[in-house]
């Protein structure tokens, strides 16, 4: 069996991406793994950090090898700024993005077997004047997927979202039964492709509280959620519900589920960064690749300092790797 | 000191709710308490679960004592039909809510220090054709109290809530800077009088994914939540935030917290009752009198069987108990 090949894209150079590579490299991994971004950069981070890295250029055209402790493969792309730790330059930007990109394309042609993302600051990349909501919708756009579902797992909880980064005077118009079932079909698929699930467990959300009392408190379940959950069950898709959100997270429903189905980020997310601590990644169903990341942000005043915890980063790349076995 | 009298409300007779008040009087008590109920319906519930029971007629003129074990005081009042466990009869609607109503006015008179009650079914209720949309908006009402506040309580974690049962999509609306800061002072005066804490810390969530993201996720933080805890930080009050929902539940947080503060049902519940294993409490605040509850329902198919947990009962009443003690 050949070596498989992953992307690394550490994102935010002045926040702790380089970190995570740097540390990262300190440890000896069974697959191939490529940083994308500039290796001056990441040797100074590494100096910074008082961390041994020898780092290897990257070429497409060599055999893919298992990384030994110590090396770190680069895809070299240069910032077009000085990376000064902690301080967010917008000329690094289209930087930023040139990285995301190679991995996308390097994913789509097979180059990669899965990317693997650091952090990314949104709003460095906004005042640059460049409209970027996220890697999540960056990397449906590059593949032309329409519809992408967002997953946050941890140590025996996974929780996926309908909607993501709405305001929440939005999200009961965004609740539709044709995104609700594509949303459970994307994940069933998925879930049996990248986890080797023979049948997925769906736990469905409703939408408002005590999943709207038969109507009492909101019409959405009756007239989106439940048609949809039915018409899925029709598909031999074992999802279920609709479920208080404030009932779901219940060992006694957890037992039986490999994902809940939140409808909105606050309804899934406080529960799964909850029992996280921390150790939470972000994996990306729907897309044509398989893509993992770290949860958290930039964390810009730990960058360059000893204070990174690289345990998010290290569970989105066994993950991946993982999923690339399966 | 004298020995405080305490009334607690079984509610849905075809539910749980007896059984709690049965078990419950299983133990000793420091305090009197009172159960307002039928007296037939809880002996012969005592009788099916094979409990002894002892009950002493409710005299209000009797010095106070301390309940033993075995022995339930009740004051009775007669159901209209006939109680068949496991089975719902809007009959015996009007029979709940003279209950609360006897509660309620005893403890607005003083003869009751304090209020815990168990499920009611709402559903049988309104079926009743009787408008009911939970205790906490029934002895508001009945004591006349613009704005109370639903907190929720566990073993370290205390989420209280700006709105509770509304569907989701008139959530956004009913945020305003008005209601946020009133239910923090309330928060603040309560849990002062209650809890007996000098400087009541709340965290405060925001209203939308990541807390708005300084207006790029929805502008109810800037134009209402922000002033409205600068407001009450003008007063003295310990407020602060907003906080992402997906954040502020993290140990280094919550150690730094009385209550977590969330602006609606599903961003607060779903980690409260997490952490809590049903082993949670209902409070209400802004009151004029103390009243904490189960946080779990009829539960009808456990009613009159073994199968029933009275945690949350036990902590109604032991909190209880220390709030009057205070």
């Amino acid at each position: 069996m050949s070596v498989p090949r992953i992307a690394f894209t550490p994102g935010e150079p002045a926040g702790i991406g380089p970190d995570l590579a740097v540390r990262l490299a300190q440890y000896e991994w069974p697959v191939a793994w490529v940083a994308i971004a500039d290796s001056n950069m990441l040797q100074q981070r590494a100096a910074a950090l008082g961390l041994p890295l020898q780092i290897i250029p990257y070429d497409p055209h060599q055999a893919p090898q298992p990384q030994t402790a110590g090396t770190l493969t680069v895809c070299h792309l240069a910032c077009a700024a000085k990376v000064i730790p902690q301080q967010l330059n917008n000329a690094n930007a289209d930087y930023v993005l040139a990285t995301l990109a190679r991995a996308g394309q390097g994913c789509m042609t097979g180059e990669f077997a899965a990317v693997v993302t650091g952090p990314v600051h949104k709003g460095v990349i906004n005042d640059a004047g460049i409209a970027f909501s996220g890697h999540t919708e960056f990397f449906a756009e590059l593949s032309q997927t329409p519809q992408v579902v967002m997953m946050l797992a941890t140590e025996g909880l996974r929780v996926s979202l309908v909607t993501t980064h709405l305001p929440l005077k939005e999200v009961a118009e965004a609740i539709t039964y044709d995104k609700v079932l594509r949303v459970i079909e994307i994940i069933d698929a998925d879930m049996k492709q990248k986890w080797g699930l023979a049948q997925p467990r769906i736990l469905v959300c409703g939408l408002n509280p005590h999943a709207g009392e038969q109507g009492h408190l909101g019409r959405e379940e009756l007239d989106h959620i439940i048609p949809a959950i039915a018409a899925a069950q029709q598909q031999g898709i074992a999802a279920s519900g609709p479920y208080p959100a404030d009932t779901v997270f219940q060992p006694s429903y957890l037992a039986h589920a490999d994902t809940v189905l939140a409808m909105y980020h606050d309804q899934g997310l406080p529960v799964l960064k909850y029992q996280g601590f921390g150790n939470a990644i972000n994996i990306t169903l729907g897309l044509p690749f398989i893509r993992t990341s770290v949860d958290h942000g930039t964390a810009l005043d730990r960058a360059a300092t000893a204070n990174v915890d690289i345990s998010s980063a290290k569970l989105a790349l066994t993950t991946a790797i993982d999923m690339v076995n399966r």
